[in-house]
């Protein structure tokens, strides 16, 4: 589809004074969404903040919906959360594992969640298994099919890394996932808004999401989808009174749907901006272009940033405004060109700062 | 100390159009903390999340302090995390149980706390006791100090119950835990802002609290304290790249602060928006009237309550504004009276909602 993109960037002040380039970060609010937080945030100032939730309920239920419909899946299976990272340690850590069972994941993994497994692994004595990249750099498929015994109990995978604009082959992962039955955990928090994800066609069970990236929400927003049919598989890590009932002296009655993952309190101004900013995307239809391409590209001839702060990517796919600087460490700068050129910008840029994987066999990067 | 009642209540334009009492589920923000909420999310709209994020470092950093100042204690046992119940979560679930240890609690302890419970004692076989109550309701201490012997391995008590206006004596159940060398959790939710509460008198080692209740801080905030001598007894029940370093392939570092409990996202806005309501609350001296001292006293002669929505409050200790209707179900809508009386306001009221224990044992309310 065609976009507008000076009314896109007329309702994105932030492209006025900058070239921001970190969306992998937290990309620049649209205004719509900065509008529901503060209108929110108004009326509980004037009615307080249980008053104001009770009459922004439509709005509140309706980030649910949005969402359901963004990735192509019921509302039930939704839970929101404060980040990605929550809604993935929720899937995540309500995952049993025994000594001798096996997580295989992918070369290029988020740190965040490789900490995560070096725990468990610790509690319970599983098996962190990294299964090889082709030549892009992705998950190579054919690896991991080689890989499964009846001792995976499941498959973990960052769909596209922070940095370096990797994509990795998400559905013909779930289709070696769901041939053999092993429980499929994607991290999408990078690209969720940013590329289409339909949870039906990658077959995943547990997907997490932040609201901030590419979805261009406020900051501690987040969700993770659990399909229906996957759920009882997973014991929710935490359990209070909104996502369990006490029935009894000794028995409680966990809720039916994905909400047992949520807890009792939520910042409703912050959701309600998430389901806004979730129908912004899709009234831009479901396929739209990064965020980045508000501000001028970075990459190539019309780039704002100077050579030597180009991207090397070494992937199959693109991710857009994912940057790989050429030189790893330390911590690369990006700065922007001198103004001179048309195409070429005097505003302050915002780069994506670039963290170093400790993946020893990272060498695919 | 005198409190310039017309000057608080001018900078809470909520008590201009209602009788707000529902502090117990969220107060009336002030105007500091809405404006310091606002002008964040101005910055984000301006420069984007994590550039705003890096120039609001000193009001981030603030939020610790003020905490620590308020509960006497070190900014390093503060985790700043999305509300009470995580807190209290990340602290609960990080506790190790075996079949026969004990946990003891308190009779009016809060449903989500023993929702929590009974799937920890379904997952590790630990018994959950409940300390019965003396006469007024609170904690019977001398029963508590009968209770114990080695196998009690958590003394875990709600300081002040979301319903019912008691104050359970926290100190004095302190001296216990410390006097037989018990870890020592204090769901402090109700309590922090409207009582003092402070952590050394107290000599509890892990401590929960909400930001929206009776601190006035934005919804989706709080915090958990961890004493710093206790907290190699607890491991994180997640982790990630905010509490820990991944160092090398198969080993990480935690943090040596108590942000090991926090992970790598926030609400920055809200979290400088609650920095700003304990300092709100420092100014106006550690030891604040309740925020109902802003509407009409709830209970007494000047109420603005008909005389069947009046409270009975039946503990030594009163804390403010927490209503127990006299009718117990269904859960009562208390009404102002008719206007008539200078003392009597024609306002509408926000009540605090009653919620029915299930604890068999709540005759003591």
């Amino acid at each position: 589809m065609t976009l507008d993109i000076d009314k896109l960037r007329a309702e994105t002040p932030g492209t006025g004074t900058r070239i921001h380039l970190n969306n992998a970060g937290a990309a620049l609010m649209p205004l719509p969404v900065y509008d529901a937080v503060k209108d929110h945030l108004d009326l509980e100032l004037a009615i307080g903040g249980y008053e104001a939730q009770a009459r922004a309920k439509a709005a509140f239920e309706r980030t649910y919906d949005a969402i359901a419909e963004l990735i192509n899946c019921d509302r039930s299976e939704i839970a929101l959360v404060e980040n990605a990272t929550v809604g993935w340690q929720m899937a995540f850590y309500g995952m049993r594992f025994e000594t001798g069972d096996r997580i295989l994941t992918v070369e290029a993994e988020y740190a965040a969640n490789v900490i995560a497994y070096l725990q468990v692994a610790k509690r319970t004595g599983v098996k962190i298994d990294f299964v090889s990249s082709d030549d892009s750099g992705q998950m190579d498929v054919a690896a991991l099919e080689k890989m499964i015994d009846d001792k995976v109990k499941l498959i973990s995978v960052t769909h596209v890394p922070t940095n370096g604009g990797l994509i990795n082959p998400a559905a013909e992962i779930g289709k070696v996932a769901r041939k053999h039955g092993i429980p499929y955990l994607l991290d999408a928090c990078q690209a969720v808004g940013q590329i289409p994800v339909d949870v039906e066609e990658i077959g995943c069970d547990m997907l997490s999401v932040t609201g901030r990236k590419y979805l261009r929400g406020p900051r501690g927003t987040g969700f993770l989808y659990v399909r229906k049919g996957f759920m009882e598989q997973l014991e929710p890590p935490f359990l209070d009174m909104h996502g369990a009932e006490w029935i009894s002296i000794d028995q409680y009655e966990m809720r039916d749907d994905a909400r047992r993952f949520e807890n009792w309190e939520f910042n409703v101004a912050a959701v309600i901006g998430l389901g806004v900013a979730v129908d912004y995307l899709l009234d831009l239809g479901k396929n739209p272009p990064p965020a980045s391409a508000l501000s001028p590209r970075p990459h190539g001839k019309n780039s704002p940033l100077c050579p030597q702060s180009r991207c090397r990517i070494s992937a199959r796919r693109r991710a857009g405004s994912l940057l790989s600087p050429m030189q790893k460490n330390p911590p690369m700068k990006l700065k922007p060109c001198s103004p001179g050129k048309p195409s070429m910008s005097p505003l302050p840029t915002s780069p994506a700062p670039v963290t170093i994987l400790r993946n020893e066999d990272w060498k695919a990067w």
